[in-house]
């Protein structure tokens, strides 16, 4: 994880599929797609291939360009590959990170499966104590693992009736791909929380993947969005597209892939991820004025939102901060002082703040920390002011759909009044969006349950939890 | 692999596992034992250790000293660490190798299970089959993987139970050790032919091993071998150690061991190795007596029976061959040429064999191209005649039973006779030890598989190998 | 270098000095200091530390981070360390670039010397050739190592004196930072080509930098340029700043550093850096009007031009062009489609371009084609007309004063006209700001030979060259 | 340096150099000789290659095989090589070891000049300092720079008689190699201290090497060795060998090549090293008879030794100790109990001295701590009584020629009396070879200079030696 994005919520995953009629360079595809994913997940990368015949994977901890030297490509060049999954991941701490990174490959009574996959079930304990009864044996404690189980079970079902059954079986918010030998499917979750699209190559093959900035690097079309609910999948008989509606859909995607997750250049649900961010801005601007002489972006997750509040507003938009593109992985002694340092290390106040009224515009407040740092930073430059404006409601409440958003006490909204983070901050004045003015600004059905604790795909079951927890 | 070993049969692992009665330093004593083990596997290494609730593993492909650093011991300090097991591997060619490495851990109905294990089953493939028509899936092609999901499917049972029944239904040549969080087991098969050996540390704590030459550096006692089909385990309530005869022991040890692969310090099975190659040597010479000058070990495999030859023959015992220790993964251009180099690279001829007629002795011949090499670069060292003789019969079978001989096509003795090798590799006379030989020199009954195709722990059936090989 | 800035001039060097009254982590404060200087050399990084009597050294290619391992920082560490030197660099090609990365530090007449060095001087050859027929040996091909022997001749005079006198000989554009045991010395060329300034540390130390942009980061503030042709140092007995104006000073300093290279939170020479970007915009804006519905930067090299354009022709600000923050070191197999490939992994047209008439925004053009690679994207994302601006004058020259600007024949304003340029790259319309606008932004006397081949500190000698070629 | 071999003197380098009169891999045959002579230095190794224009070099830290990996041997690929030298060395502490590995190239009045060198001057301070008072600049603290300076301040004269001059005036014990982009060069001091020989390839070429160990490896046939005081060079008109007696002769070649550090299969001066060994345990055991069971070496140090003292008394030889062969950079937390496990890890006794009375013959003893605990292993393991011989005298003072035998301090036998050493081993009896048991078994005119005290190629000025350390 990018150590100095430690006060934004981390996405966990991208994933992707590619299923070609004829023989391609389908690592290299998956190779280019991952990389237009990186921002999905900075802590492991795989890629799994086939021919129909043999199955070819590579996956470790890293960044996509780390972890994909000349040396492992090569190893994934298979003459006639015909598809292949990808993943990318924010994975979680534990001892043995790099046997958690996916694609997840087993050998089933199925032949070879592999996955890839992005959220969470609430209901995975339930399912993984049900299968530990059986005799089933795990080797992580990921949802992953348990899902690729499900599937096995179903050991008389064709692959895509042992697929859908048990995609009934699991709740929550998540998209996979999945495939054997022949076959790639895909499936998102009746509430389609994670965003999930389809993408047709020049040769008439198919692309399943987090996000359609995939596309343009690979030559690529959007076709459209996987509906909430749906399985699809490509014939190995036909070529064609096929697609069973197995949930009902009930849409509620997660607010934050247009808030702050989602490329700017993607459209997600037919909804343009640059202009909601704008018009989040513009929202903001409405619901929160100011008197002042300039909006500042906190680059580069602000910037939209900026150029919104700046147009809406009338106040001149300027550069406040300049970002160090090197900021990443340096050591610094971890002492506290090292944690200021840190915000140093990546942003810099311009002349542009000097002697100015500042509307400091960001898409989120977690801990609240790396804001007061921001605060002080342009204050020390010669801001007059500092009005923060936030364009999304204050987070409250952990998501159980696949976002790692920091445990429940230390979100700072969810123990503090809007007035005390203002006053911790050090801003002069401070707003955070309405969850109103969210959906005005997205303008469809969204799911909030990270700022009002309402949750669409279930929640899971804290006694299992517990339990779970004191075996592992 | 040590490249410069081709020529030589490979012991496939070796097995650790340490339980004491108060916290002690189990990472480090593992990592001390698994050095002396480091001649049964150079592929990869492993470690697991618990305090009865946390369970740390560090693995990966390489040497012991190259995988356990100094940051991947750290990682395995755990305050009240008492028992773990280690692990080391010549591992199979592959495209995840690393995802082979060992111990392998679980998550079962039994809690966390690890495993380390050391030889083959002859029935894996059809319990294999019959688990992942059960739903069972694997992550793996090995035979581990099937071991530790056989003992997980007995969920109703205690873990000594479960572990009891699978073994009963397991065959082959193996040893292994085995864990949960509290307690630790090992086994050893019907047959015995693979070494394991239980030794006792100053606290009263327990210690199972490949090879006693582990007890020395870790300040162990030997106690006695694990007796073929026993199970043996530390008792958590009373610290003692528990046996049980799970199968009728059958003991034919493998005779390899004493002829080349365990250490020459070692004694199995109440059998002194050292000794027992100066006997071999000795039995060569009564066998196949030469008129000569000097007696010539091949460094390292050879010295004892050429001290044991030298000795019943009377021929002054000489080092004629330099062995240069630096040899080992030096880059050459992998040409003809190249593989002639690599002989010359690790061995050079002294001036102990100019103008002499030499006895040459070498535990066993696997391709004979490295022989070939050697008795070339005696004669162009000034050799009058070269006598080469091995102390053990012509090798024409492959082992089941954790051993890699190479396929049955490599092996010159499967497809030519004595005098067809004796030309090939261009010596003046080569003799090879008869089996009664190798008998009177170990002194006990062994398995001589290998060279005689009697299988005393079964074959494999291989209408199931072929299916399987289908679905990988 | 990264790859994906091949289209832009690189500077060659950012060198610094800390020198404390009393002990301090020297190492540590360069450290955080070559991190801000990161913009400046991409390839290479080091640093020295003295405590009066030992001197360390850590040099190594890669990125600050790369190099400065805690295990390599932890070696730097001196009780009583109180001065030091830090380099970063972009270096040139050669067998032993390793050799190459700076500090630079001999045992001289003088005791040990370290030097840093950012620039070129144009009579190196000359003085090199003097040297070498005087017994002099070289063991790299760099202007550093001709300094340091140029200086350690005078092993009559003082360190003080030694150097005046041999930055006297040197003709060029160049910063120094230079040290002994006990004295930080700097030299800033007589046009002041390459910046130079001094900061206090709050203990009452000095820190000589090519930027102050470290100063904030080590808790030191802003004192003064060094003047042109200056040599500055931090008296051992008085613990203050002496100053001697070496040479008379003829200000000219080079253009580009407020047009790309510094960092825009920089003043350099009282010339703040955004603000001169956003003149620079706004003049750009006055001489090259355009009807158009957006303004767009090319990120992130354009922005501060692009925000001036936009306040000067009214015409609104958006961000068009998504920037991949992962996009750096990636594999891709070295095609023709691959270049076309890498511009695209880099960026990604958002929907801000849609159907507008669009202002691209950018610094400078070298080769022009990722200027034509940026264009196609904004029209295939839908841009209806694509004006490029530029806000700086075509580059027809070589730099000689430290900066790569590729070999003339590959300079596409060189040898083509600006309506051929703007063919080539497929824009609308194209405009490059005048000098005169350049000079009127800036706003003070500048070098701008790479626009019209007017050396202000001279040229080399170009027979010299020639036989030096011949000799390396 | 091998941590196992703490308690032996240390070589500190080999040289080689090749020359061919046509293009050929001339980096692969230096890579194949440096191998060769990778006993002789292990902590660094270099080769550089020319063909006649361009020169490249590749070296770096580590052993010969860690140094060139595919990618470093594929830079040094030059169409037309046909020279180069190349360096194996035992380094010395200090901060930038990296920079001190060997060849050393500089850029000269005299073109590229590169050298490869072995041993020590006794009088480089001396001239160090005159070259610096003269305005020289030294980028290491090694001899080698010091050579390289000296030459090139002969800029009138030819490279063979810059060199000439430059030998005549260095005093010592020491063998190089040198070249420029047509010629090589190799000199051997006036006592011919360090050995080096002359080999001629297939086609026509010359090699220069430490020890004729090379040839057979890269198809060359002995011709001489190089004469002490002798320059030899490859005429680059004639392609023949050519000479010149630079000094006289006065040949006193270090004992130690025989007694341990050159390979048992060289011979060199023309006294074979096998058979020298074999004829020092032999004027051991005459020297020094006991009663006893077996004679075991110290592997791999003592075996020729411990042949001839089975030889010359008539004890049978025996396999008594087991070595490790991966005993190498395994990661022991330096405590005092893990330097005793260091001796554990490499060592094990074999049954072979159970119940027996051992002569247990080594080549020497540096510190003695290593003997002491080989004296406990033996005894533990059931040894009745261990007698230790030595092949060579107690080592009382420190070699000026290129050898590290440690400090004076800590070399026991220049503070304890036989007995006292015997007593701090344990054991039940001690002796080392007499001087003129070294001569007779050699069996020409050595330098005995670390037994006695006398130095035939002088000693260095013990003040100059004091005031370059304060400068350092």
């Amino acid at each position: 994880m990018d150590e100095f994005n430690l006060d934004k919520p981390r996405e966990e995953c991208g994933v992707l599929g590619v299923w070609s009629p004829e023989p391609v360079d389908v690592a290299g595809l998956l190779h280019l797609g991952l990389f237009a994913l990186q921002h999905r997940g900075q802590e492991a990368a795989g890629i799994v291939v086939s021919d129909g015949k043999e199955v070819r994977l590579e996956k470790d901890l890293g960044l996509v360009s780390q972890v994909f030297t000349p040396e492992r490509l090569a190893k994934l060049q298979l003459e006639g590959a015909r598809l292949g999954i990808g993943h990318v991941r924010y994975s979680t701490t534990g001892s043995n990170l790099r046997f958690n990174a996916q694609p997840l490959t087993v050998r089933s009574s199925k032949g070879i499966l592999a996955i890839a996959h992005n959220g969470n079930f609430v209901n995975a304990l339930e399912i993984r104590q049900r299968l530990l009864s059986e005799g089933a044996v795990f080797q992580t404690t990921g949802d992953t693992e348990v899902m690729i189980n499900l599937i096995a079970r179903y050991s008389q079902l064709s692959l895509v009736e042992a697929t859908a059954r048990a995609m009934r079986e699991l709740k929550g918010g998540f998209s996979i791909t999945l495939m054997n030998r022949q076959t790639l499917l895909a499936f998102r979750d009746a509430n389609g929380v994670r965003p999930l699209v389809i993408g047709r190559l020049e040769n008439g093959g198919y692309v399943f993947a987090s996000e359609p900035v995939v596309f343009p690097l690979i030559g690529a079309q959007f076709v459209r969005d996987v509906r909430p609910g749906e399985l699809v999948w490509v014939s190995t008989e036909t070529g064609e597209l096929e697609s069973r509606q197995v949930l009902e859909p009930a849409p509620t995607p997660c607010a934050f892939e247009w808030i702050y997750f989602a490329r700017s250049d993607a459209t997600l649900d037919g909804i343009d991820v640059h202009a909601a961010r704008i018009r989040l801005g513009e929202e903001l601007a409405r619901e929160a004025p100011v008197e002042a002489d300039v909006v500042v972006p906190v680059p580069d997750s602000g910037i939209g939102a900026a150029i919104g509040y700046s147009r809406a507003s009338g106040i001149p938009f300027d550069y406040g901060l300049y970002k160090n593109p090197y900021a990443g992985r340096t050591f610094i002694q971890p002492t506290q002082e090292a944690r200021a340092l840190k915000v140093k290390l990546k942003l810099a106040a311009t002349s542009a703040v000097r002697g100015k009224r500042v509307v400091l515009v960001d898409d989120s407040i977690v801990r609240g920390t790396t804001s007061g740092r921001i605060v002080r930073m342009l204050k020390e430059a010669g801001a007059r002011e500092v009005h923060v404006r936030i364009s999304s409601p204050p987070i409250r409440y952990p998501c159980y759909y696949g976002i790692d958003t920091a445990a429940r006490k230390q979100l700072i909204a969810a123990t503090h009044s809007v007035e005390e983070i203002r006053a911790y901050i050090g801003a002069d004045s401070l707003a955070f969006l309405s969850e109103p003015g969210v959906k005005r600004a997205i303008g469809g059905p969204v799911c909030l349950a990270c700022f009002n604790g309402l949750y669409p795909a279930g929640q899971p079951d804290g006694e299992l939890e517990k339990l779970a927890l004191e075996d592992t």
